[in-house]
């Protein structure tokens, strides 16, 4: 049964999270919102009948009559069906705090260009966005880098953060790396000198055959102002 | 086996949401770190080798050789363990959908005090905490709590929003409720008008017998301004 994968057709955003899932394992899916008339078929689901249990906001995915939303609820859901989450309950478990833990960062990730509001402009919020990136800076993105680093650093040596196979949790590391050099390149290098293990992290995961194909492949849309990883540098200085 | 949480002691905070499901469903707790010397068994828990899967931060909930954090986390956990959860994988992943819908809510809800950066006083950002309650009383606040009304009122009239059995998610909903009226008591009196179903059920979920007795318990600490819902009266004009 093919996944349909539903967000804003323009940006990476949370969606990322889940395609890069879905490339990675090499799973047959439809970017929906993406394809023609794609993206009022989703609104039409978020203002479904409740009946239907709409969801609050994208991403979310279809799966025969299932509708999963919360990017990390649809990684839970296909982390075992897509081999990319181990066995154990107890694994599962970790995986997904460890998952629920990144979206905790993207969420203040996103907050630095939106601290007042997210239905507000950047150019509105501007002034109160540099004081929050300034603490984001100092503060936030050191310590939950090194949080992540730790825990690769006491790993068993398989470069992957549950030991040897690939599961989701590298795969949003691997984004969130690659976001955060696009959003505030100057902070990273600063930072990254102390995550070395979370560096080859990204590495690693961009060398996979068909994460490294999707990352060519037009499927794969750039980084821009819309999105979480937004390059103002006036937050990164 | 008895459940061991561990969370901040002078708070209700989000280990609000475990405390409230371990209550309901009767079961057997330690609260560790609100008995003598628990804050440092917490503390060592957390800064801990890495290879006993430490948290990143409070709530978490020790349960034999299982440690586990993220509060949703914790109660997808507890869920089918304290028959507070369906039995259906598409039910339980609904479920946990609305919790993490919940989690997002309370992150908005915290952040109206703290706009700026988590480590920061109040005082230092009561300005930009200002500008973000106006947004979040016009915009959020309806928004997410219209959302779950409009659920509850598409439901099979069992009152609970799954229908006739209690699940997490009702008690979280209720601490979201109980707590918005301690924080926001004119902005959730004009909001209410409109919510009716979920006003209903905060006073059906206080009712129940556990939940009630709970409460009236000093295991309940009282909302204060060192947790999530601050009563501010700046904010909530």
């Amino acid at each position: 049964m093919i996944y349909e994968l539903y967000y804003w057709p323009e940006i990476q955003g949370r969606g990322e999270f889940v395609r890069l899932a879905l490339e990675a394992a090499g799973a047959q899916y439809r970017d929906v919102a993406r394809e023609a008339k794609g993206l009022s078929a989703m609104m039409a689901l978020m203002e479904g009948k409740s009946d239907q249990r709409p969801p609050f906001a994208p991403p979310f995915l279809k799966h025969g009559n299932l509708i999963l939303a919360q990017t990390a609820n649809i990684l839970l859901y296909l982390g075992p069906r897509l081999n990319l989450a181990p066995d154990e309950e107890a694994d599962r478990l970790w995986l997904h705090q460890l998952q629920l833990t990144i979206e905790d960062f993207v969420k203040e990730i996103h907050d630095v260009h939106h601290p007042i509001g997210s239905g507000l402009y950047y150019e509105e919020q501007q002034e109160e966005a540099r004081r929050r990136a300034a603490d984001f800076r100092d503060e936030r993105l050191p310590k939950f880098l090194r949080y992540f680093d730790r825990l690769l650093e006491s790993g068993d040596g398989g470069g992957f953060l549950t030991g040897q196979s690939l599961t989701y949790v590298d795969l949003s590391l691997f984004q969130i790396m690659a976001g955060l050099r696009y959003a505030f390149p100057k902070a990273i290098k600063r930072t990254a000198v102390d995550v070395d293990a979370l560096v080859a992290l990204h590495d690693l995961v961009a060398a996979q055959p068909p994460v490294s194909a999707y990352l060519q492949s037009p499927r794969r849309l750039p980084f821009n102002e819309a999105g979480i990883f937004r390059f103002y540098p006036e937050l990164d200085s």
